[in-house]
């Protein structure tokens, strides 16, 4: 479950701009402020069961969007590969802190 | 116009996937092959434009993904970052070919 829940964060954070503000809502209270169901649905005076089809639906709307843009998978390749370009810098015994910088900003532009 | 041609096909690139096989035939044929809205019009036997229509809602829907998801914005961020960080690896008289080659296969990975 954990797993499931951190590649939904992920995927949230990739594509929670193409989400509706009320998507938005119940998955940031859900996921992020870690609400229950049932808290969710006490705020928006909804039924639970609205609450849970609403989040399913969102669920698998940003895995279709991983399907089509894989914005999640490569940013994992790419993760890969920072760490392995950064080794190779300090086995040649770069000291340029710059450069480091430079990698970071390409890094956080994911 | 050009430059608006060439922004058109970078978004088409970044986010065709996410458009219908429709959108993707008339937009293909009329950024990649190069045929005129007549000729589009022909091949699938509807007005010339019907195209018209058809293509310019798909450009605007091309602009909105951008301005959602940045995608195209963030590769051209990242590809100045890439310039910076090889020049300051050959300043550094860095020869290791294996290295340059993970930064190749970072930079398509976009």
């Amino acid at each position: 479950m954990l797993e499931k829940t951190t590649k939904i964060n992920f995927l949230y954070d990739f594509y929670q701009s193409l989400l509706t503000p009320k998507q938005r809502n119940y998955m940031s209270l859900y996921y992020l402020d870690d609400y229950s169901l049932g808290e969710i649905a006490e705020e928006y005076n909804i039924s639970r069961q609205a609450v849970y089809d609403n989040i399913k639906r969102t669920e698998q709307m940003l895995e279709q969007y991983e399907e089509k843009l894989l914005l999640f998978q490569r940013f994992q390749e790419r993760q890969q590969l920072f760490k392995k370009i950064e080794e190779k810098l300090r086995a040649h015994h770069i000291e340029d802190e710059e450069l480091y910088s430079l990698l970071k900003l390409l890094e956080k532009l994911d």
